[in-house]
């Protein structure tokens, strides 16, 4: 056996090849895929391989190895047109001679920051769903009169095996042309090239074209959030963020719906402003990108089931009322012209399945990147909204439920409450001795009891508290003692505080006074023990089904997720007890899970398949469910059990830059921190 | 074995089966299409059948078979409900009980005049490229939320089989609407639901939608021809036909060729123009039929390689010059929406593939509708035009190639032509004694030396000679011995008669005197000499390519074929030698092939996989063309072989109508007849 083992990092794929392999074509066969856009012909560069073993002297040129080929004839040749950094080879020209250990470099895989780096981190292999081709094409022949696009079709299926392509219409016109400017060579784009499934081409250009990119989009009822991506190197170019313009429609989703109901033209006008909102946010992406919009093939958008439905042009009235029928819940496979989102005209639109009529494309997205089918530990992944959605699973059971936990923790119905905007407390602490409170506002570098603070404060005003600021706010008042482990603020405390303030017969609790009073009441901290007791009752719900008492691993999707502390989280008991190592803001998941099917086709398989694995529990149809939601009114967790509670907390910053304004997650050592007591 | 032998017919089909076996079931297992809506539930009445073995009483009801199921439940609701013919069994409900034949009914095969009954005369089953499928969708279910589209998927796997279907993006919005207005029961249309190839769910209905209609139409250079047909019967409702309004940018291809190269907007015009036309006639055979537009799901068209470039929107410049490069040359698959011919928002378009750049779809569709790839005999098939194309082979081999006749068989570059319209003479006798002739013009109905005919003259005008009447007055000539076998007009003649006329170093023939002078002069006679030498030496090449010095059947397709007389053609030496009862005026075959290709996907196929095995020959560079052209340009037949010609002929006549307009072939009883001398 004269075969050589070859080794393919970061997959670990391995295999015997025989002597003289390109390494392209045995990384074709172990199925890793390394892109090549020129089909082996040493011109497109994109099939850039470092190979360990072997010793290379500078720019790339072999001194001495036996175990691969010389730095050869087409590397040679590239390396003098553009750079090839020391030590990479082109793979359609090394061949193998003896073992080797093949790493495909990390500019070739997914960015490292779309996935998380922790104990399950795995390198995301790209593997788009746009196949770019290049081909040379015979020239027009009297003695076989074969069409050009045949001919076209015949050299793809002569280089790159692909067989019965359709076609897009609009390029019948366009072959003639192109065939010819290109003389001869032309680069194919094929969507979905997949065995067994129909593979098109969808669009064309003259000669190499060795870039094609992609958008992945995140439409929240809020904020839409939106990546650039180079299809065939994975680097983002560009993130923005917008509002979702269907606010003016109503601020949450059931507001929309009612809209919707109301007004006969009502649906068109919100999918007509969404998708304007997303054709706005294209051209922001693509000039921070550099690149022209006709060179977007392929858009991967996810969304609650109700934006799902509005964005793709589908009456949400359904969801609005039991049995919340989805008009489709499986993956939607279009052309993005056909839902008005201009891109090549050859361009792909894809959709992520939605899991049921209240668990969207969104959880199906966050899903996808946590990871919870994927893994031994039973993870608890949760993206709180107006509705929360709630999975909960491991490798060998997974289960899914959306909770009503209403818009109390989006700061709605709280008294006090508003947007996270400037002027909102978005951070507080209580001292548990003077019940004395300091915060900082969004605006405001300073805490309050920070030299500057009142100053800035009459310039940006103290305007409320935002959502992640009320979850702090009630579990600190707990903390304090203020609140008792029924909720009942302590009108004793009155005599020792004058910020205990009552008001017949329940207590207020003063945050700040001044121009513009800002008290917590006692319905205050009710709308919010009924809106975690909610959330609670749906996890729990899921863990009698999983027939477990505790949960290894816990994600916080969502905006919501990546402000809130897990510790408070925790305190109020918003989630089920978890180590607090393991309790993690996952940022916006959705959002990367929208990147991950962008850039590998083979999670767009993955989450079809996860998604009908996964079982669906209606909370309204459980009569537990109100059990677990009475016995989750109280507060359960005593501040002993969080040491790190009495450490200084550096928070986070909220910004309306981009990288947070579109929802990416915080960089974790701006995210914990130690606690700092007044 | 306790088995039972069933035979289908006509297609001859048979196999064993158990006993209670439903026949539909039989038949899918023998791939025998029986149509059926609503799945085998009795209630669309497609799958009917008659069963030859067995005794019925009066209406339907079994009295006594043993080997067949008693007229059973759905049948008798049935045939309550709708008329049941008496004799005709479902074939979902009627199991098999003994040993049957069993009839699929002449209303549910293709109609015969669709297919020539002759020798080799098959019955087309029917097997359209949509699928009407009725399916019982499940209500939505709160335990289960999977969406409406998902549950509609689900049930056509279940009960039709058909898996992975693609999705229409128009239908998004609509599934809601249509699953709740049919009460969770609708009727899906599936385009080529074949094994194998991408299905696509491209309409939906509430209820059972028991009707679908196709378009199939024939783009002619001078005439546009239509044909309405039902799906499920392949009756055709409605046949129309329109002048191709291109002809204002040019009377022949090459002119319009032209006409684009010159004008930026040329290409966009005719494009418009030609699709402009036929919208209209789709309109016209809509309101004949009585149908609505919407509920036509599939059009197939067929034309010349110029018409099919300019109607996909595809430039023809290419084909005015070598290497005459079509942009496509297979079939297309595209939706109607995308090139502009509204008919239900799912309709699909399907364009039979073009054998060559001069030989187009509409010889394809001639070539599937004449078949002589499925005869053991030697087949020419010949379509004159500007071009004429030619297609000569057996099941063994086929050739085809295109002759530049140029458009003297057309009536263009005589003196005395004109197109066919009123006052062109169709029809000529001389008589070989006197020289005198006679004729028939277009649009007066006595022959020129009968009673009545100058009165009508004098209304209608003879103002010349139509393409048809060109060929009978050249032929007429040399057989009356007025053109020389190298087709000189004898002066010696002169003498005899004041019909031949002198003028200077050659001569002509007068036809007629009077206010309109009309004449034959040697030029004209050279210049169909030119033609014919040109069909000629196309014909006799495809023969030398074949090794065979004869030809087993002729048949001559299109408006041209249709109106003359095939003894006059082989007198002219415009095809080879053949037996005078195999040389058949085929009619519009091309439109007839459109029309086999629209009721039975396995045509498609079938003249897809026929024209890759065709082997092209291009004129132009064969070295023996000229040759033969040269050859050719004699008179090379006698009046002694066409003992027919001293009979009298009873001519066709040539009518406005819309069965003439249209193209179909003019009924065998009008064609042939004997010849009446003067």
């Amino acid at each position: 056996m004269t075969d050589h083992l070859v080794l393919f990092m970061p997959s670990g794929k391995r295999g015997r090849f025989p002597k003289d392999t390109p390494i392209l074509e045995a990384a074709r066969q172990l199925g890793v895929h390394v892109e090549s856009v020129c089909g082996g012909r040493g011109i497109c560069g994109r099939c850039q391989v470092e190979v360990q073993e072997g010793v290379f002297a500078k720019h790339g040129i072999t001194s001495s190895s036996d175990h691969i080929s010389e730095f050869g004839g087409n590397e040679v040749r590239y390396s003098q047109k553009r750079d090839l950094k020391p030590g990479r080879r082109l793979s359609c020209s090394a061949k193998i001679l003896g073992d080797l250990v093949v790493d495909i470099p990390q500019d070739t895989v997914v960015n490292a920051q779309v996935v998380r780096k922790d104990a399950d981190a795995r390198v995301i292999e790209r593997n788009p769903a746009i196949q770019m081709c290049y081909v040379e094409v015979e020239e027009p022949d009297m003695h076989k009169p074969l069409g050009d696009l045949d001919r076209i079709l015949q050299a793809i299926e002569a280089d790159w095996g692909f067989k019965d392509l359709a076609i897009d219409a609009y390029l019948l016109g366009q072959v003639q042309g192109i065939l010819r400017e290109g003389d001869w060579k032309v680069t194919a784009a094929i969507h979905e090239p997949f065995e067994g499934r129909p593979a098109t081409l969808v669009a064309l250009y003259p000669g190499l074209k060795n870039e094609a990119y992609g958008i992945a989009c995140d439409i929240g009822s809020t904020t839409i959030a939106m990546h650039l991506s180079s299809l065939l190197s994975g680097r983002t170019l560009a993130s923005s963020g917008t509002s979702n313009p269907q606010i003016r429609f109503g601020e949450d989703l059931m507001s929309r719906v009612s809209y919707v109901m109301m007004n006969p033209e009502g649906r068109e006008g919100m999918t007509k402003a969404v998708r304007g909102a997303i054709n706005e946010l294209i051209d922001k992406v693509c000039k921070q990108g550099e690149i022209d919009r006709a060179d977007i093939l392929d858009a991967v958008f996810v969304g609650n089931p109700i934006m799902h439905h509005l964005f793709l042009g589908i009456d949400p009235t359904e969801l609005g009322g039991a049995p919340f029928a989805l008009a489709v819940s499986g993956a939607v496979n279009i052309r993005s012209s056909e839902i008005d989102i201009p891109l090549n005209p050859g361009a792909r639109t894809y959709m992520l399945p939605c899991i049921a009529g209240h668990v969207g494309a969104d959880a199906a997205a966050a899903t996808l990147t946590e990871g919870p089918h994927r893994q031994d530990e039973m993870m608890l992944l949760v993206d709180v909204g107006t509705n929360a959605e709630i999975v909960l699973g491991n490798a060998a059971r997974t289960v899914a439920a959306s909770s009503p936990t209403g818009p109390a923790f989006e700061g709605a119905e709280i008294s006090c409450g508003q947007r996270a905007a400037p002027g909102a407390i978005e951070r507080i602490r209580i001292d548990p001795q003077t019940l004395e409170p300091r915060y900082r506002v969004i605006g405001i570098e300073p805490w309050s009891d920070e030299p500057g603070f009142e100053k800035a404060a009459e310039k940006v005003g103290v305007t409320g508290v935002c959502g992640s600021g009320i979850i702090e706010i009630i579990a600190e008042m707990y903390l304090a003692g203020i609140i008792t482990e029924d909720g009942v603020i302590n009108g004793d405390l009155a005599a020792r505080s004058d910020r205990i303030i009552g008001n017949g017969r329940t207590f207020s609790y003063l945050l700040r006074d001044g121009k513009q009073r800002l008290t917590v009441s006692q319905t205050d901290v009710r709308a919010i023990q009924l809106a975690k007791a909610a959330l609670y009752a749906g996890v729990k719900l899921l863990m009698d089904k999983q027939g477990v008492d505790h949960v290894d691993r816990i994600g916080l999707a969502g905006a919501f997720g990546s402000f809130i502390d897990p510790e408070y989280a925790l305190v109020l008991g918003l989630v089920p007890d978890c180590d607090l190592d393991k309790v993690k803001a996952v940022g916006n998941a959705a959002g990367t899970g929208a990147r991950m099917a962008l850039l590998n086709r083979a999670y767009r398989r993955e989450i079809e398949k996860t998604v009908t694995r996964i079982e669906k529990i209606e909370t309204a149809l459980e009569s537990k469910f109100q059990e677990h939601f009475v016995n989750a009114m109280a507060f359960p967790n005593k501040i002993d059990a969080f040491p790190k509670l009495t450490e200084v907390v550096k928070l986070p910053e909220r910004t309306n830059k981009s990288d947070t304004a579109d929802g990416t997650e915080p960089s974790a050592g701006r995210r914990r921190g130690g606690r700092r007591r007044g």
